[in-house]
């Protein structure tokens, strides 16, 4: 069981998954790894797998929020697209779009500022810690009301499940305001969605510190079976040859015993156990087996997409139609309750 | 001569009026009356005479910005594209259009927001103002961000000339480096529009204090004759018999001299003299003969607009379409310079 929440949610989902519409996504900033995979690529194809309607959005305006400009931004979504697909989204069943291609779900911005104060964006502690995070020397306008554009994305297509790390409870606290105070002026419009927990894993990377590109460390979904190897080998790991799972004392090795019983879905405990006095170079023999053999089928399905480009461009391009019929619909609803139909 | 700016403007729109495209508009919160006739219609219909083109934005969604709802819409956008046409303001060199029927345009505000600061948006004197003035207890995030929609409205049609009162300045500058920055980072895109400052003359209503709908004291480009009168007879004047125009000292007597002799385009303090010692009952019919004449071809054309309201909304839904056209387009450009075109 990869997802864990309140009961009563989770039991709604299960007796009747297609009352359920997920809006999830990811910033475009760069190629996927498998802390993504195990952080939440994994709950989304298990929510798709359960008959649960689902939205991807490519966030690519909110690659901005903490940069001053997007680069190659054509290339890292094409990354994108093949890491969901290798994943396993199916774009049958769940609708991949980009952000900036659907102008009808960006003007919701304009009605939805309305109905947020200043006080309350400047409070939301999400942002709050972004900003402390930013590269950039001051807040942008864009940052500072992304909690309001994250509204407009779940509620374009009027998504009432939004999967959620408890860090960004806060973001869907302020869609769900957005929502209510919408239906409380203008009448019944939007569904007030709900957060759907999920109590990812933190995989830390080769060198036991959290699994992160910008720290060199991690496992891209795109690697090859080679440069998965060599990653693995080239391994923080420490002086005692007797592999426990202690990720408190012994951070390097752990995360590898954590990657391995991950892969193999399997208790970290006991994988430590087999591998016992054999030493590193075995554990990081079994890290590199348990992974290539995991992201084998993922890499069989990316070599399949990656020969035909048109293909993935076609699944966003699909996808952006989609959203923008739905969006436009929406939209038309929105003006209609508000009364700015001439 | 109803402009007044610096001279090498006036002088550009003079050698070619066909380099300027005009953005300008109102937000549609009841009827306009004289004082935004003199104040800006004036202007608007002097500006399409000298053959610049211009593009009027019936901003409906700034009606939001300082008050919770906007109530009965379609009638006061009736009223105010009526008000347009009796002004003189001709659809076939007018583009007219409702903000909230442009997706498009009110996307813009989106990369927009990422090239102004938050501090920017603090510090700017307008939203200050209009903070202090607002009918809400705290400042939305449509209030706070209304500067960046507005270099939106402005920017969508590449709009390089923007007639203002000199509290309207600051906004423009945001606009200016909104355009600036845009273009820098991403190509050249977007003018860097210039505000064409309008010196109006602040107009007197019947109690002698600024004309305003909300004092009671306005004489509505809609009002019939009769009405007109009456109120032209409500009016305040004061117990010297001997008509003069001295605003400091009389206003209630000087605002009627001053709004007879705006109707009639004469001198202010001729029109007193020629009254003199009649009174304030000759003074009122001055005013009453001179608005009632003035108002005259404007109500005749109101009239024959009013008989066909499928006319006049299908001045809006061309406007809208036209608008949708170029801002469709707009943004085109703008998502290729941004390389998010996938």
């Amino acid at each position: 069981m990869t997802i864990t929440t309140t009961l009563p949610l989770e039991q709604r989902i299960a007796a009747d998954p297609r009352n359920f519409r997920v809006l999830t996504g990811d910033r475009p900033t760069g190629p996927l790894h498998l802390g993504h995979y195990f952080g939440t690529l994994r709950n989304r194809v298990e929510l798709q797998r359960r008959g649960v309607e689902m939205f991807v959005i490519v966030a690519d305006y909110q690659v901005l929020t903490d940069r001053d400009v997007a680069d190659r931004l054509v290339e890292t979504v094409d990354g994108l697209l093949l890491d969901y697909l290798a994943a396993g989204l199916d774009p049958e069943h769940a609708t991949v779009f980009a952000h900036s291609a659907v102008p009808a779900l960006n003007q919701l911005l304009l009605p939805f500022l309305s109905l947020v104060s200043v006080p309350e964006l400047q409070r939301n502690p999400t942002v709050k810690d972004e900003i402390a995070h930013s590269r950039q020397s001051s807040v942008s306008g864009l940052m500072f009301t992304y909690p309001v554009h994250q509204a407009a994305d779940i509620l374009f297509c009027k998504g009432n499940l939004v999967p959620v790390g408890q860090d960004q409870m806060p973001h869907v606290e302020v869609t769900r305001t957005v929502a209510r105070r919408f239906n409380e002026r203008y009448g019944p419009v939007f569904p007030v969605p709900e957060g759907l927990l999920s109590i990812a894993p933190v995989l830390a990377g080769t060198d036991g510190r959290k699994m992160s590109k910008s720290r060199g460390n991690a496992i891209a979904l795109s690697a090859t079976a080679d440069e998965t190897a060599r990653l693995i080998r080239s391994a923080t790991t420490d002086a005692d040859r007797h592999i426990t799972y202690d990720p408190e004392r012994r951070p390097g090795v752990s995360g590898l015993v954590h990657l391995a019983a991950l892969c193999l879905d399997r208790d970290p405990h006991e994988v430590a156990a087999e591998i016992g006095d054999a030493g590193a170079a075995a554990l990081k023999r079994t890290v590199s087996e348990a992974v290539n053999e995991f992201l084998a089928p993922m890499r069989e399905r990316r070599a399949a997409y990656a020969k035909d480009r048109g293909l993935v461009r076609d699944v966003l391009r699909r996808g952006n139609a989609r959203a923008n019929a739905i969006a436009d619909q929406t939209l038309r609803e929105v003006r209609e309750a508000m009364g700015t139909v001439y």
